[in-house]
C-alpha cells in the first residue's frame, strides 16, 4: 500500500520517541500481572500475554529488521515458528489452539527478546529510511497497539474461567451512574455518500479502509448513544433470549447451544459483571458490552430498530471527535453518560466484512494482514474502553464473528426514517 | 407480503391444473427411487427424499388448509412435529440431524399423506380464495419447487457416499463437448442501478428480493459463460488447493481439515465425478459445479478476476431471457457451450446474504422463510440444471454457507474495468 | 478349532434341515418390517436390518462357499466390501458407523442374495463334507442365531428414536404379574471348581468358552431369580443416580454425561417402556433389562450385594436346564415369576471379558470372530427373551462395554458368605 | 481399612522427620522448573505442576487437619473446590479438564499453602495421635509420593508438546548401553498361590492390595528382563504397527485414529526420544517405555508370548528385593542391563483391575481412592524410574486405561509352559 508517505514521515518526526512510548505501553499495560497469568489460554480465540508480547515483536523482526537491518541476528530462530500468527507467507507456525502449551520460553525470556529487538530497531531508527520501512514501522506500531487491547480482552477471559475469578488490577476505579444519558434519534439525510480512505492518504490506515468510493445511502436515523445495560436488561426480562422470532437462525441455534442468557460477563443473576477489575455491580447506565452480533441484532428487533450499515455510521462519524473513554484513561470498562462516538465498546454493524469496490491488500505477505478475513465476519466500528487513544478513526474497520463476545462488544440502533 | 395479488389471481386462472402439475412433477422427479432411498440422509444438511415429500405437503397443509379449509382435519397429528422445519412460530420440530432416523410413516403412507393433501386442496381450490390464500397457495408452490431441486441434490449426495455408487436414473444421457466456448469479457458502465423487486410486483417473488432499490455501481465486465471443468482443472495443476495466498482464511483452513482438492464429485484422479446417471466422464467443457464459495473465490482470485457481487449480476442478467439446461430437459448435470444466465448451475457471487434497504419480512411465521437466514450466507445466482424452468427470474436470491458443495454451484468471473 | 467333530456331524444327520430352519427364522423374525426400516443405523453400536440379513450370508460365502464349493461365483463382487464387519483378513470393509448411509442393495436384493447363496449352500450340503466345513457351517448357523438376537435390539432401538414410536410387531401380548416371586439367596461353596468347554467337547460352542480350566471359589451366595423393574424403581426412588458413592468412576461420568435416570427405554415418568410391541406398562415384577454394567454395578452396591463373577455364575447354571423365555416364544420382553437361568434376559457379571488360561482363538482370519475383543468389554451371561431357544449353554460367554444399554441387559445379585 | 496400625507407629517413630523427608522431596523435584512450567495442562490425563503442589497439601488439610487439629483454619476457603481431585464424599471440585485455565493462586501462593499446612501438621505431630490419625497422615505421604511421580510424567509431557522440546533438567546425565542382557525365561511352578495383603498387615499397603487371598496359577515361564527399545524397534521394523492381527480390535481401532508408528516420545525417525532431560538418543538395550497396553499386548503377540497376568507377577516378584532405578537416583529414564523388577518401568500385566475377592473400600470420602476406579483399567506392576524408591512392593498395584501412555509403561513376556 502506498497510503501515508509523506505524513507518516512526519508524525515520525521523533520516531524513536513514539516507537518507545508505544512498546512501554504494552509493558505497563500487563504490569499488574504474574507470570502465570501469561501462559494460559482460556480458548482457541485467546492467545497468551506472553505470545502478544512476542508476536508483536516478532512482527517487528520479520517485516523491518529482515528486511531493512544490516547483519540483523534473530534472537532465537524457533521464535520465527512460534510466534508467527497467520503469515503463510513468511513460513510455517504454530497452531492457534495449542499457544497455551507453551511454557519455555518464559516470560522473562520474552521481555528480554523485546529489548533485544527494541535495541535494534533504535539502531534502524537512528537511520536514514525509505518511505517504505517508514511504512512497516509505523504498520507495527499500529499492530502492537491492536495486540494492546486483545491482550487485555484475552487476559480478561482468561482469568473470567478462574472460579475465583481475580482481579487483574484492584486499582481501577469507577463510580456507577445516578441517571441514564436519555436516547435521542439524529436523523440523516441519504445520497451518494463517500467513506472509505484514499490509499495515497498522508494518515496511517489499514488497507482494508481502502479505497475511498461512493456509496448511495437511504435517508436514515441513528441513536445518539449505545445501548444500556438497563436497556438490555429490558430485552432480558421480556424473554429476549426465549422468543425464536427476535433472532437469527444461527443465533437462535448458538442461544441455546451455547445456553446464553445474558452478557458473556454477567453473573447468574445479573447483578454483577466481571471486569478487569474483578466481580462489580453492574452500572445499569453504561453501555451494554461483551455480546454476540446475534445478541445485538436481537436486541435491535426487539426495540424496532436496527443495526446500522457501517457506511451509515462512518458517515456520522466523520463529523465526531475521536474522543472518548480509552485504554489511557486506566478505567478498563464501559462508562455511562458518554455523548462520544469513540472507545467505550465497539459497535456492531450489519454489514459483513467485505472488501470495498477496488480493495487492494498490501503487496507481499503483509497483505496477509486484513483481505483474507474478509468473510463470515461482521464489521465492528469505534473502538472501546481498552483501544488505544491514538489508534482510531471514523473509516477504521474491525471485525468479528457473529458469535464472538468475548471482546468490548456493544450496539447502538438504527432505523430507517 | 402485499406481492403478486393481481396477476397471481390471473396465473392461477386454471389453479388446480398449476397446483396438480407442480405436485405431479415432484412425484415424476422421484419415480425411479426405491423405498429404501427415500429414508437416509447422509449429512446434517441432506434431508430423505421422504421427508422433502412429506414437508412440502405439510406446508399446505399448515398454511393453507388450516387456514382456509372448512372443517379440514390433518392427515395425522404427529406430522406437525415431523415435517416441520424450521417455523419456530408453528410449534417445535424434530431435530434436522435426526430426520433419517424415522422409518415410519413409509414411503406409502407419505405418497398417501400427498393424496389426502391433494384432495383437499382441489377441492379448497375449487372455491372463491382470497388474494392472501391464493398467495398462500403459490408460495406453497414455489416452496414445492425448491425443494424438487434439494430433492435431487439431496438424493445425489446419499447415493455418492454409498461405495457402489449407484445412478439414480439410468437413461439420463448426455454427449460430452468436443470443443469449448470461448470465454469473453462483457462491458458494463457503472452508475445507479435499481435492482430488485417492488413488493407490489404483479409477479410472483420471495420477500427477499424486495424491495426494488437503487444501488451505485462501477463500470465492471463480466464473463459471457461460467468457468468450465477444464479452466478448473488447471486450476488444480497448477496448485490451487495447495497455494495459500490464494484462499480466504476461513477456505483454507477448511480445505485442509476436509481435505479438499477437487469439486465435491470429482474421482481422486479427477477423470470422472459423480451424477445423478451415476460416475460419468468428465466433461472438460461443461460448467464446473459442486465447489464451495471458498472454491469458487480462489479460482477468481487465481484466475485475476473476482467474483461478481450480486447487483452486478442482476443487471446484466435482467436483459437476459430465463432459458436454459433446467430440470424439465432431464439433463440433471451441466452442459457445455450454452450461453444463457440460467440454468446449468447456481452462480456463486461476492455478496454476502443480507437484507435489502427498507426489507420487511412476510408477516407471521412465513417470515422466518427467508429472513432469518440473512447471515454467514452467500448468494447464489441463476439457478441449475436441477431448477424448475419456471421458477427463476433476474431477481431471485438463493443463498449458501460459503463451505456448501453439495449444491450445483459453480461461478462466473468478473473483474473492475 | 477342533472342537465339535463327532457330535456335530450327528447333529447335522439333516444338515439341510437345520440349515433351512435357521434361515428361516431369520426371515420370520422380519416379516413385519417395512423396507424403510430395515436401512437405517440409529448409532454406531446398531447394524440396519438389511446389513445384518446380507452380513450373515456374506459369512456363508466367504468362509464356507469361496472354500468348499468348488465353482463357486459371489452373488455380487461388492458386497466383500460392504458386508464384511470386522474380518481384516479377508479384505477391507465398510466403515461401520456408515452402515445406515446405504440404500443399495435394497432389501429386495439382500432377499434374493440370501436365495442365491442358500440355492449354492443346499447343493453344497448335498456333497461329503469334512469336519472342518461341517464345523463352520455350524458356526455360520451359530452366528447368525446370534445376529438374530442383534437384529432384533438394533430394530428396537431403530424405532425407539422415531419420536411416533412405532411398534415393530402388534401381535405381542404379554399381561403384567400381579404378584412378584420372592427373591431368595442360595448358598454355594466354593473350592477347586471347573468351567469352560473342551476344545474337544463333540458340542459346539465358541472358542472363547475354551479350555476348560480349574477356578478356585470362595463360598457364596447368589439370587434365585433377576433384580426386578420394581426393585429397579426402588433403588431409582432412593435417588440412586444421584449418589456417586454407588457408582464406579466412570460410570458416574457416564451418567452424567448421558442424563441416565432410567433404563434406557421406561418413559420420563417411569410408567411406560418401549419394546418391540410398541410402548407398554412396566411389569414391576418382570426383571428388569436395557440397562448398562455401571447401573447394574451401581445396583448391587445399592443392595449391599454385588455382580456374580462368571465363574460363580456359570457353576450354577450348569446344574440348570437350559429354557425360558427366548425369541422362539414370540413374547420378545422380559416375564416375571421365571426361575429359568436361561433367556429372559442377560445378566451382568462382574468380569471383564478377557481370554482363559491357554486360550487358542481358531486358526486364520476366524480367530477374529472372539479373541480381539478381549479387552474393555464385561461378561454377560444366560441369553434373553430374544436370543434363539437352541443357541445357548452354560459355558456359553458374550460380552459388551460397560455402558452399554442397548441390549436386553439385567442382573442377578450375588454375595459373598 | 484396620490395616498397618502396630507398624505405622512404629515407622513413625520420627514421624516429623519422615513427613518433612517426603515434602521436601517434592519440592527438590520441581526445583528446576519456572513458575510459566507449573500452570500449563497439555491434555486431560495430565495436572499441572501447580495442581499437584497444592493438590497434596489439600489431602493432609481435609483428611488429617479437619479432623484431627483443633481450631484449624483452612489456608483459602476456596481451596477445598480448586483442589479436591474425585472425591465426591468431600464436596464439589474442579473440572478436571480445566486444571490449566487457573493462573492464581500462583505458585508462590501454593508454596506458601504447603508451607502453612507443613507448619499445621508439625504441631499435629507433635501431639499423641490414634491409630487413625497417624494411618492418614502415612496415607497422606504415599499419596504425596504417587503424585511424585505424576507430576514428573506430567510436566514431561507438557515439555514434550513445545515444539523447542525443553529439558526440564540439563545435569540428567546417562550413557547408553554397549550390549544388552540376554532375555531368559525363567519357569515357575503353578498351583495355589497366594497373593495380596492381609488387611491387618502391620506394613502400609493400599485397600485395593487387600485381601490376602489364593490362586490358582497354571506352570508359567516369565522373562529375567523388560522387552528392550531394540527389540520394540524389531518388532516396528517387522511391521508391528500395521499389521491388524496383532492386536486387540480397540487397540487397532485406537492405532489408526491416534496414528500410532512408535512409543510415544520417539522422533519419528526413530533415532531419539524426549526424556526429561530433552531429546537423546535411544538407548536399544534399555527397556521400552511410554507405550500402552495395546502397544504391549500386541508386542506380546508378536513374540509369541504373552503378558504375565498379575498374580503370575506378584508370586515371582515376591522374591525379589525391591532395588532398582528409581526417582531418587536422579536419572530419570529406565537403564539397561538392570536385573531388578522393580523401578525403570512399570509393567504392564494381562489382568484387568477389579476387585480382589473379598474386597472392602476404605470407610468414608477415602474409599473413593482406589475402589471406585476398578472397571476398564489394567493393572501395572513394579514401578518406575520416576517412583520413590520406599513406595513399592511386590503387591502394589497401580493401573491406567489400555490407551494411556504418557507414563513410563512397559512390559515383560510370559508364556504358558
Amino acid at each position: 500500500m502506498t497510503c501515508a508517505t509523506e505524513s507518516v514521515a512526519e508524525r515520525l518526526d521523533a520516531p524513536i520517541a513514539r516507537y518507545q512510548r508505544v512498546r512501554a505501553t504494552t509493558m505497563r499495560l500487563i504490569a499488574s500481572l504474574e507470570a502465570e497469568d501469561c501462559v494460559v489460554q482460556s480458548m482457541p480465540d485467546v492467545s497468551p500475554t506472553k505470545w502478544h508480547l512476542a508476536h508483536v515483536t516478532w512482527f517487528f523482526e520479520t517485516f523491518v529488521l529482515a528486511e531493512a537491518a544490516a547483519h540483523y541476528r534473530p534472537f532465537d530462530d524457533r521464535f520465527a515458528f512460534l510466534f508467527n500468527s497467520y503469515y503463510n507467507g513468511v513460513g510455517a507456525m504454530h497452531a492457534r489452539p495449542e499457544r497455551g502449551l507453551i511454557t519455555r520460553p518464559t516470560l522473562a525470556t520474552v521481555i528480554a527478546y523485546r529489548q533485544y529487538v527494541d535495541d535494534a530497531m533504535h539502531t534502524l531508527l537512528e537511520t536514514d529510511l525509505s518511505d517504505a520501512i517508514q511504512f512497516r514501522i509505523e504498520l507495527g506500531l499500529q499492530h502492537e497497539q491492536q495486540h494492546q487491547e486483545l491482550l487485555l480482552t484475552d487476559i480478561q477471559h482468561v482469568l473470567s474461567v478462574n472460579p475465583i475469578r481475580p482481579a487483574m488490577r484492584d486499582d481501577l476505579v469507577v463510580a456507577p451512574n445516578a441517571t441514564a444519558m436519555p436516547m435521542d434519534w439524529q436523523s440523516i439525510d441519504g445520497g451518494i455518500i463517500s467513506t472509505g480512505m484514499h490509499p495515497d492518504t498522508p494518515d496511517f490506515c489499514y488497507d482494508n479502509e481502502t479505497p475511498a468510493h461512493d456509496t448511495l445511502l437511504n435517508d436514515f436515523a441513528i441513536a445518539n448513544r449505545p445501548v444500556t445495560n438497563g436497556e438490555y436488561r429490558d430485552f432480558i426480562n421480556d424473554g429476549g433470549y426465549t422468543t425464536p422470532s427476535l433472532w437469527l437462525s444461527d443465533g437462535w441455534a448458538t442461544v441455546n447451544e451455547q445456553h446464553w442468557g445474558s452478557p458473556l460477563y454477567w453473573s447468574d443473576d445479573c447483578d454483577q459483571q466481571f471486569t478487569l477489575a474483578g466481580m462489580r455491580d453492574i452500572d445499569w447506565h453504561a453501555p451494554v458490552a461483551y455480546i454476540s452480533f446475534y445478541e445485538a441484532d436481537a436486541f435491535a428487533r426487539w426495540a424496532g430498530a436496527r443495526l446500522p450499515i457501517e457506511h451509515e455510521w462512518e458517515h456520522v462519524a466523520a463529523n465526531q471527535p475521536v474522543t472518548g473513554n480509552f485504554a489511557d484513561d486506566d478505567v478498563w470498562q464501559p462508562v455511562g453518560n458518554d455523548t462520544s462516538w469513540f472507545g467505550n465498546t465497539w459497535e456492531w454493524t450489519a454489514s459483513s466484512y467485505g472488501p470495498y469496490p477496488g480493495f487492494k491488500p498490501l503487496d507481499g505477505s503483509l497483505g496477509e494482514y486484513n483481505g483474507k478475513f474478509m468473510c463470515n465476519q461482521m464489521v465492528v466500528r469505534g473502538g472501546s474502553c481498552l483501544s488505544a487513544a491514538d489508534h482510531l478513526r471514523a473509516t477504521y474497520r474491525s471485525f468479528f464473528y457473529p458469535q464472538s463476545r468475548w471482546q468490548c462488544l456493544g450496539l447502538r440502533l438504527a432505523k430507517d426514517r
